[in-house]
């Protein structure tokens, strides 16, 4: 087991911008040793002061959009430009199963992750989705009292891990291909409607008319969608990481959202409510945990969800059943 | 307190189609009181062999959409030309404070509720959505057993209602309005993409064209939605209850639907996977009873709520300190 220090060590460390302190609480976060987790707790409430002033960004988008190359042009970009202290997170509970997916090949960010303004953190393996997700909303605090001040959380768009980044960042954007047939193809239904911005990525070569069409379009298809409670009306825009083109766009995106919901209260008011619906999720899945970890539930359970699931006993009567052996 | 009958009594009463009974049984499922929920879940394991025999229909829509309209003209077109028994449900937890909305006013589905051909029920006052819910799923199946063979379950298209009734239903119907300025005004961000079918309201007299052009801009956008795990293309159609046309489109579409569905054996997966989320959102809403009316949690909620929506205390720690309480 690696070195353990005290609460004190990791808060000064982090606050001092120190990377491999940084790095170790993060472990701390990430490990399932209850130690280790009480541990992270005291770290998280040490630096919790010094946390939250940052622009958390969730970017999505299928396997094959370019997510990876998007993400090391455009932190690159935010780096260089705009003066940004950047952290990369993922999300990817399925990465232990699909053999490395996201961040897990760090070499997938060759310049970025070689940059002394950018922190790279690949998602922990072996991972439930609730797992990942509570290690990256601790880990997002952390990296903000590092002094971090653009946070990026990647995820795969195809599953539930989508839901779980938009409730944990200010921003969320969508990255799209043109031409993919049929266009939204492969992406989860309602991702499209949490989007505040879509970026068609490839946007070069001979793609680039196809690009600017799909733009329209997706502008159109927006449009027909109702004002968020932010009063942003999301953007459309066209990019290419190998060229270096449309990132100042995004970026300008992001930074209008920013005064919008600034200005009318909607980024202070999504904070504090995204800190207390974690607050109640967090106790949900404590309860549950404790439930299904009971040796009667793990005995009986199979056995009456195989029958509620045929339609021979009613869930709540099952429900109600299960409720009373703990 | 009105009389209780025995288990049997119940049971037989809603298999000989007594709609008295019935009544009764629904009663019962929306009690408070423990003697009666344990009565209703006798009576639910009863009927349960018998039940499932139907087609659940969700309908939903803002107000000033015509649902009720919709439903009467709709629901004596089943009757009438499909030889249906269609039971009228409601999802309404709001409506003990907006004063009566849905289905609150019997007198507003007139014709049809003096049909003995169908059985309609307002949603029951003063309950939570998780209670309204619940009961609203657990009458299904008592309609179902009475022999009802379309139940359709009604909702205000502008809450979290929908996502409960969408896991409740086989099919789930949205209905529009045409021309109303900016057209999904109001709706609720992915409700659109639940929907199996979009049916624009009141297309008749002057306002047909707008309703065929509305027509060719949703299933514009519905197209650039991913294709359903059903396989299932989502249609839009144009009706009027005034005038009674297109009421038989949308139950062509419904029937398509359902004969989609059976074949593929989606139709029979989504109804084992419904009754199975039931049972663990059940447990889930237990396990959350319990430990929210624990007397010590009552009393330190608010202040650690207000610590973590600040920033001050961090959501896990929160959680942790709370959930040691109980």
């Amino acid at each position: 087991m690696a070195k353990r220090y005290s609460t004190e060590t990791y808060v000064q460390g982090i606050l001092a911008g120190d990377r491999v302190m940084l790095s170790r609480a993060i472990t701390l976060v990430e490990s399932k040793l209850q130690s280790d987790q009480e541990l992270a707790q005291q770290v998280i409430n040490g630096v919790l002061p010094q946390a939250g002033n940052s622009i958390r960004i969730g970017i999505t988008g299928v396997p094959g959009v370019g997510k990876s190359t998007f993400i090391e042009a455009f932190g690159n970009h935010l780096i260089k430009e705009e003066g940004k202290k950047l952290a990369v997170l993922a999300i990817d509970p399925t990465s232990q199963r699909t053999g490395g997916s996201i961040l897990g090949d760090k070499t997938r960010m060759e310049s970025l992750s070689i940059n002394p303004q950018a922190f790279i953190r690949p998602s922990p393996a072996g991972k439930s989705l609730g797992g990942v997700t509570r290690s990256t909303r601790e880990s997002i605090i952390l990296c903000e009292a590092a002094g971090f001040d653009a946070i990026v959380v990647e995820t795969v768009g195809v599953g539930q891990s989508e839901t779980a980044v938009h409730g944990m960042v200010d921003f969320f954007l969508l990255l799209m291909l043109a031409g993919a047939g049929d266009e939204l193809q492969g992406i989860k239904r309602g991702i499209m409607e949490m989007a505040d911005a879509i970026a068609i990525t490839k946007a070069d070569e001979q793609n680039i008319q196809k690009a600017r069409s799909a733009r329209v379009e997706y502008q159109n298809a927006l449009h027909l969608y109702p004002l968020a409670a932010s009063g942003w009306m999301p953007k459309v825009s066209i990019c290419s990481a190998l060229k270096g083109t449309g990132l100042d766009t995004i970026w300008q995106t992001i930074a209008e959202y920013l005064q919008l919901t600034q200005k009318n209260g909607y980024f202070e008011k999504k904070r504090r409510d995204q800190n207390l619906q974690w607050m109640y999720e967090a106790i949900r899945q404590g309860l549950e945990d404790h439930f299904y970890s009971h040796q009667q539930i793990k005995e009986q359970l199979p056995g009456i969800a195989e029958q509620v699931k045929e339609g021979q006993k009613s869930a709540f009567a099952a429900a109600a059943d299960l409720l009373k052996l703990v």
